[in-house]
């Protein structure tokens, strides 16, 4: 069976030595059919790649070629990403990606033209890397309603929250180091203000709940603020603090979404998550709390993934996967300051405010203490509230603090 | 479409009622395939049972029925279990089963009437209850060679060994409190002497390396000899005691396989496991490490696993799945005494041998120490050495250890 790879970078590449490398036993996996790769499509030569020979320049010769079944697309970005899948698939070509901006903006709409012509779109690529995660939840947890999803879905912040908690580096230093070793980028927004964990959190409750969920519905804050204090008051509460990427039905059948640094406890699977690793808690009303846990990026992890991806593809030529979703529903969306959490609030006591007045203020569970805080700074765990009711009750105070996150209950 | 459950005990009476509760969304994921239960075959009536109507005493009822195309097998045991799974296959029928021992045992025969008659035989259930592992392992990580499996693979020994590492409660306490609850059988055997997580590794390294490994074939240790003096001087290892099943291929491209408890270093993902709670580490050459966690028995996880199994006979009807393995192959099962490990050393010193003596005849790189010792006790932890090279240093110094542990990298 013929294939195209478009893009030839870090995941690109992986995919095409990985193919070579497995190649016997892909072909077994794939119903005894040889994966060749016809083309590979990259604006560059690579002149001096043992693939040198399959690279082109033109799209259309990938569109135009009928041999060709399964594409895989690792270029990234959504354009011309998008209007290459579209064409490929309404070419009847199958399509694999590891492109999560593409599937978080414009899943949707390409699953419904992979199910207009009969073909798969596939994408266990775009969220926790090489994880097994969209397989398990569409196929392992057939049987369950999924009530809630929760991850470490960026492996850059995650490394450099590890690197806060357990070498008391600061945000800028563990940055520097991230960047160094190539785990974040030169401009590391994407990572460190939350978007890419937005964009798998987006796909994964796309997925979960049946209709599609877009990145700019879904309260969004990064790591930034995040100091060595927060790190020291969360370890007096037994817990450490993760970016969560989180998405929950509520009682009333909306969907409660969020991406924001969290405090969970110590003896939580996701605690123990460390460096550039990621893990994906599940929760189904059969199975209960299942976590898949492993590198969430990277060149062979993400081959991995691809690869399987395409084996799939190459076992069900001219069968669909069930694998797909709704159009969005107008207000399916909670607003999330109306959905009660327990609180972590850190900040400076005004001037006649003490810890105790205001621990009473927003109804503390535990005042928490670290060595050498700020003589008039205050570190509160408060009981389950709306973020509406204790932001009222901080105003009443005259407590307005530095910090505010949820406290999860996994 | 049409089922039969053989079998309504706990994971049957689950099967039936979970197909019930959510059988829009089941449907929905069947390809519109309604599933449709035809008989319960068991021994027993259930006069008080929704189902009652649809028990059966004869299983030729379901066998002649050309209407039922998939039949679940959740009796449990080898007899008639084999017989009749082999009658149904051979007649056509593909079989969805939570039968650990049946799939150890005769997985290859099943798997080949299987492939012969062009139907499905499928086990996701028999391994980790709910969690998902025998799907992701064959199809997810399809493009890895899978190098290591190691797993806490048995809820009722994590749950004793978990209450002796945390509560500080000695084993009969502990296995009594497990049967209080309902976590372990009257007579513990196949769970407290390692025969259930041996059935369990088998399974998956049966997958992993594509030949059928027997239990009969594979070293088996329990937790019996466990005493809250090794779980202390584990902690003093920065380590914790967990029953782990583990499958490795050897450089010489044979299998090494045991099931023991081994020191897991605290920093592990295994570490955190506590409880019923089970977990599956797989190591692929191009994903790293993933590990699957999540509840490895009771009604409504290995239910979940059950109907995820039927939905995939649904949509593969007259399809096979890829999921098979070969013949066991003559001497492929490596002599685990001559596989380098680094072990936990614990036992009275004879009289004229000093710690330190004793260490430095075993090559230990740490003497443990735990508060109130016998004063003649030492436990120690080794350089990487056989099994052999151990019992020979350990024989020449005249040191009869109690306890020997592999430790694992982790």
């Amino acid at each position: 069976m013929n294939i195209a790879i478009m893009g030839f970078g870090v995941v690109g590449s992986g995919v095409a030595e990985l193919i070579e490398k497995n190649h016997a036993n892909i072909t077994k996996r794939s119903m005894q059919q040889s994966l060749e790769i016809k083309y590979i499509l990259d604006l560059r030569e690579f002149p001096d790649s043992p693939f040198r020979d399959k690279i082109i320049h033109d799209f259309n010769q990938i569109l135009n070629d009928d041999s060709v079944a399964v594409v895989v697309e690792t270029m990234g970005g959504l354009h011309p990403a998008f209007e290459f899948v579209s064409a490929l698939l309404q070419a009847g070509k199958s399509v694999v990606t590891s492109n999560k901006e593409l599937v978080a903006a414009k899943g949707y709409e390409l699953l419904t033209i992979a199910r207009e012509k009969n073909v798969n779109f596939l994408f266990e690529a775009s969220v926790g890397g090489g994880i097994p995660i969209i397989r398990p939840i569409s196929q392992c947890l057939a049987a369950n309603e999924i009530n809630e999803i929760a991850g470490i879905l960026n492996g850059t912040t995650n490394f450099i929250l590890t690197k806060m908690i357990t070498e008391n580096m600061e945000f800028d230093a563990a940055l520097k180091m991230a960047q160094e070793l190539g785990y974040a980028e030169k401009d590391p927004t994407a990572d460190v203000d939350g978007f890419d964990a937005c964009r798998k959190i987006c796909i994964l409750a796309s997925l979960c709940f049946g209709h599609h969920v877009y990145p700019d519905s879904v309260p969004t804050e990064g790591i930034r603020k995040i100091s060595l204090r927060d790190v020291a008051y969360a370890a007096d509460a037994g817990a450490v603090i993760k970016l969560l990427g989180v998405a929950r039905k509520t009682e009333s059948d909306k969907i409660c979404i969020f991406v924001s640094p969290c405090l969970v406890q110590k003896s939580s699977q996701l605690a123990s998550v460390d460096d550039v690793f990621n893990a994906i808690l599940v929760r189904g009303d059969a199975i209960g709390d299942v976590v898949f846990y492993g590198r969430g990026a990277g060149k062979w992890p993400t081959a991995s993934a691809v690869v399987a991806d395409v084996i799939d593809c190459a076992k069900h030529l001219g069968k669909r996967k069930v694998l797909d979703w709704d159009v969005p529903v107008e207000g399916e969306i909670a607003d999330i300051s109306e959905i009660p959490f327990a609180f972590y609030v850190r900040g400076a006591l005004p001037a006649g405010l003490s810890a105790e007045a205001a621990a009473n203020a927003v109804g503390a569970e535990k005042i928490l203490q670290i060595p050498n805080a700020p003589a008039n700074e205050v570190a509160l765990l408060t009981k389950k509230q709306t973020e509406t009711a204790l932001r009222a009750s901080l105003a009443q105070a005259g407590f307005a603090p530095d910090s505010i996150l949820r406290v999860t209950e996994y």
